[in-house]
């Protein structure tokens, strides 16, 4: 008897160790079709580059009424044959449209900030761990997120390929004219004082390897140094064949649940130390080629 | 009476604002020359690409074994005529020595590790925030580090920047003869995990612009790909005119203090929330052109 608990003792710590010993290869392999989602072509605009494409999805659960601006702009072609002309290292590209230009479809050139919006309603997947910036860190909807329990506010994380709507001084000067890509450690002084919009979600080495514009603010003066912008375009502007086709591991699942576990506990033989917690913007959010893709991304 | 208070109270809060309505630039353009301190050319290795110099400080306060080795490797030539040859995206750039390459003055291609040290004796710049991965973080002689009072360890923080000597598994496989650099977010669960040894005080933007590789590893298979590295040479090796001089802003002085209160709470314009809070990895380390320098950097 004695030696039959000893028995299911050991059995169960060897199943306690395999159940925390898995890799984030090993979670992403025993995901199902479920734990995937497509991307609404609705939602999702084409930054094209003459190196390539880079595809935004938009998040309009936090900034709807600048996403629906942006969606405007690109409509009328505002950002076509324009140029990111701000590379400054270890922190933002950016770029702007025409701004001669009459504005149609509705867009404006100003908005009342979207800098956070209530918590409350959001599916929000927490991380246990502390962060430095906000009192709790998570994701929704598949984007890196935090939040206030003390003030009910939630807001985007800017981290690495976030996008954004640049402003000036004035809150209410930004509205998707002039946008934004994180390409650093994340500015996460930013959050709460810009509406973030959405996430790159491939394409990201396109913006990242750009050439950087001189110190302190990177901007290329020269237009011989900035990169031109060929068009952007809204997905479902785009016929179906021609799109990126992707999927991204859904952040609601039990399955995008373990692959943080895996990431906080790196259990890969290289590791010696476990850092035992993670932070939101070193958690990866995994995108792959859709199975039944027309093209390929 | 009643008055005199109360001209006193707005008197005395007017002040306290002013003291802490500080920005970065006024903080820098209160310093006095012994707020800096400059380059020891004996700890400093050039990496010459043809796109330019990227200066490395060592620090051999946290790696001796490591830095040591690094220098017989730069002095015999090792890096000359090889390559960085990984490019990963949000990660790293690495290159390797010439591996089939004999070693001289006393190089060793394996090392214990020197993943921590003891915080006794460290001069610590304490940061006041709770960070994601370490007790306690702040600086150590101009490097990002982390300690924790409960083991009395100390470490350097895998920051933007900071470069690394590469491994395999074996802790002790690691030496210097193949070195990283942080090129994206701090991917601070390698922190205790590897060797750090110092720094990329100038020239960054040449390694983060680079055009990054295939995924998963950013390895650059092509030789046409891979970027070539001229030469690797110590600062204290090439002749005084040639050398880049820099001054860099001291980390134990109450200059620095006030630099990060004014980065910890921004009080730009811009600004709408100030954090109230800085992670280690977002504390600028400022370099400037040498006063009295040679050669301009």
């Amino acid at each position: 008897m004695k030696n039959l608990a000893l028995l299911v003792l050991i059995c169960l710590l060897t199943t306690h160790g395999a159940a925390h010993a898995k890799t984030m290869a090993d979670v992403l392999a025993a995901t199902t079709p479920g734990d995937w989602r497509t991307l609404d072509p609705e939602r999702v605009v084409y930054l094209e580059l003459e190196t390539g494409r880079v595809t935004i999805e938009l998040a309009p659960g936090f900034a709807p009424r600048h996403t629906a601006n942006v969606r405007a702009l690109v409509k009328q072609g505002y950002f076509d044959r324009q140029a990111v002309n701000r590379v400054q290292d270890n922190f933002v590209v950016q770029w702007s449209g025409a701004s001669g230009k009459a504005l149609t479809g509705g867009a404006k050139r100003g908005l009342p900030p979207e800098f956070t919006r209530p918590a409350k309603g959001l599916e929000f997947t927490v991380l246990p761990d502390p962060d430095t910036y906000a009192p709790q860190t998570g994701f929704v909807e598949g984007f890196p997120a935090a939040r206030d329990p003390a003030t009910g506010a939630a807001w985007l994380a800017h981290c690495y390929g976030m996008v954004g709507a640049g402003r000036d001084n004035a809150l209410d000067s930004g509205s998707g004219t002039e946008l934004y890509v994180v390409i650093g450690h994340a500015p996460r002084q930013l959050d709460r004082n810009i509406t973030l919009l959405g996430r790159v979600v491939s394409g990201m080495e396109l913006l990242a390897a750009l050439p950087r514009g001189p110190a302190p603010m990177g901007f290329h003066e020269k237009s011989e140094l900035q990169t031109p912008i060929v068009r952007m375009r809204l997905a479902s502007d785009v016929p179906a064949a021609e799109r990126t086709h992707l999927e991204l591991l859904r952040t609601d699942t039990a399955a995008f649940s373990e692959l943080i576990e895996a990431r906080r506990n790196r259990k890969d033989e290289w590791y010696k130390v476990e850092a035992g917690r993670i932070d939101v913007c070193n958690v990866p959010l995994p995108v792959r080629a859709a199975a039944n893709a027309g093209s390929s991304p």
